[in-house]
């Protein structure tokens, strides 16, 4: 197999100059920004971008005849139609705007309570789930009396494929949802494997990829998913705007979120008439220069060669992973061999809340506690991790960086 | 009564050139922006504050230590305390950031779903609502079997206020929920005498104060609504932002709307502890930037003298009504006294779309259609009307405008 093409120096540093906040110093040193698994950097192409929607084209769209509103609509249609490509979907009436990956879920879940999920059913998701994919469901048991059942995740923090085809069968799920890459260990599931698995039990599956695609390219058609949910701020988009992906026959099928202008055919009070999806999910006046923000975000992404992308950033994690393992008393949470670039960690000797202030101290931003995964924390016994995860701006000096300042905490606290 | 304060022709011509985007020609002519009850058009200062969170402190929040995230939380926070002073509320905490009307508006009548709406309740709404406040009481008809009743606008377009105390008695509604100016007339209702009436009854109340806070100060306190929503968009805010104010109390009774991450006391697949309002009801990551702009609006807002706009307003709105009646075989709808600077019209020449295509071919932006307001459209036997209306930074040779190419249209048709 060809190595793929690493990005030179040059590139990188061309790269890195996109990303204008990266250019600070915080605490008297230079930003190293590692906490992108929590949100990503806006390069200068989203900000310009936003920036031109308002001062050029800014109008309320799809209900007006006039020029700006005529604009506004065709790029919020045309940002729609590049997230669809960009994820394979066959249609872009297969993605609907929401505010992130959360209210993603939040609305299948609701929508489903509507009309497939009754009291009895079960919901099948992962010990390590983030709570946007654990909470909605929990909401539901409450209301309409669903079942939650998990997959187990073994100490080495993989997910254990044999329970989950256990429970395919045992648990007999009317769903099976569940995170393509955790946000806290950055271990990658095999979405395409387990999603065939439940197919094959006519069961239909949602896949989290809020950190899947920000390093790797997604097809929808390819993995199969029915429905697919992430951020825009966590892929070099703005805040405030998310995708979900349905396949067109099941969107159809749901019944509505939200209620509120631009969903509906007609509205009497005796009877309202809702419109197919994706506008049935799209109540009120949505979030348009977010959605003009991602699609900018995803054509800076496509204007580079990803497969050097991930090329670097699996050498930052390489790199990290063989830094860390050289800090006494760290002891790296999350094993695989199949990792997107996140690591997370302890230390005997402080607390993951200490390490993320001392590294903060130093100019360095990670994150510490629990990343929203509380029961992923709860089994594998531990109050907290501390998590570096890496972007495609982020360099091997930095990551040298973390390791000594790592060096300097262990000798500080010990 | 001292006369309020007005612009100066000086004051106004610096006001636009804080509006970059009314400095442009469309289809030949300087673009003449009538279409801000849709959605206003955005201060320099306010494009400039989302530039500078995103070039300097973008970073999520609540749940970093490091200084980014740190500064980005000062400045949500900050943003919320901001709207929270903006309409008199008692507490920061009343203040939950959504995406816009339309979703505060679902997420009080999910929530309330799951509490003290049951089967059989009246929900009291106007005839002239706009679908936003209509269709999420039809959802809970069909899911949980509410009631919805409505109050009669009178042939001028005026909220009948006798059938309002009527219907408080006849159909004893659990919740009254109004608009405080209508969308597509203009029109102001007593909000503070009709919120008094319903407590009188020990009915809550919720308000609609998407066209009026644009225009005019709205005070909860002294409105006494239990809760209030707007969109940030039509206050010169990002889009993607808006806001519900509720009585903290009730706030805090309110079951959870959407799962996810931040607004969790802890998480475990046995027992999920939510946080308190306003975090209960901000799931995931919220739009951050869209709060810290919507801040900016407030601040930009602030910085003028109110009265003066506001004076200006009603200067334009006069000035429209006087012209627009001057127009053969045009019938103004609404024709109330105390009307926002929003104008609706029909022409006998010709059909309100043909009039929005006519005025755009002369840059004029107005919108037509039903405003997402049908059963008001129904009620007044019409298939919408063309509608103009104003803000801040239009001016009287823009009313001008308007009127001649009326006139014109007239020709042209007749």
């Amino acid at each position: 197999m060809a190595m793929p093409k690493e990005l030179t120096k040059q590139e990188l540093s061309a790269l890195r100059e996109q990303f204008p906040i990266l250019q600070q110093e915080v605490n008297g040193k230079p930003l190293v920004y590692l906490d992108n698994a929590a949100t990503s950097q806006k390069p200068k192409a989203v900000i310009e971008r936003l920036k031109r929607y308002y001062l050029e084209d800014n109008a309320n769209i799809h209900r007006g005849v006039h020029a700006l509103s005529q604009r506004a609509t065709d790029d919020y249609e045309a940002s729609r139609a590049k997230v669809a490509s960009f994820i394979g979907a066959k249609d872009p009436g297969e993605i609907v705007f929401t505010r992130g990956a959360t209210e993603s879920i939040n609305l299948v879940a609701s929508s489903l309570a509507q009309s497939t999920l009754q009291a009895g059913d079960t919901v099948l998701v992962t010990e390590m789930e983030h709570h946007a994919n654990i909470v909605p469901w929990q909401l539901l048991r409450d209301r309409i009396g669903i079942k939650l059942a998990t997959v187990r995740v073994s100490d080495s923090g993989e997910l254990d494929e044999e329970d989950f085809y256990l429970k395919l069968e045992s648990e007999k799920p009317k769903l099976v949802s569940f995170v393509h890459v955790s946000n806290s260990l950055g271990v990658i599931n095999p979405a395409k494997k387990l999603i065939s698995a439940a197919h094959c039990e006519g069961i239909p599956v949602l896949l989290d990829a809020c950190q899947s695609i920000p390093h790797f390219p997604v097809d929808v058609q390819e993995l199969d998913c029915d429905w697919l949910v992430f951020s825009g701020h966590k892929l070099f988009g703005p805040t405030g705007i998310g995708v979900l992906y349905g396949k067109k026959d099941i969107l159809n099928s749901m019944p509505p979120y939200q209620g509120g202008g631009d969903m509906i055919e007609s509205v009497s009070f005796e009877k309202t008439v809702y419109k197919n999806a994706p506008e049935r999910f799209e109540a009120g006046t949505p979030h348009i220069a977010g959605a003009i923000g991602l699609a900018a975000a995803i054509e800076f992404l496509e204007s580079m060669d990803r497969e050097a992308l991930l090329a670097h950033e699996t050498r930052l994690l390489e790199a990290a992973t063989k830094g860390l393992q050289t800090v006494p008393g760290l002891r790296i949470i999350g094993e695989s061999d199949n990792k997107a670039s996140v690591i997370s960690f302890v230390m005997d000797a402080a607390h993951p809340h200490d390490v993320a202030s001392f590294l903060d101290a130093a100019g360095i931003a990670i994150r510490s506690g629990h990343h929203c995964t509380q029961p992923l924390m709860i089994r594998l016994g531990l109050p907290g991790t501390a998590r570096a995860s890496f972007s495609i701006y982020n360099t091997l000096d930095e990551v040298d960086a973390l390791v000594e300042e790592l060096v300097r905490i262990q000798k500080f606290f010990a």
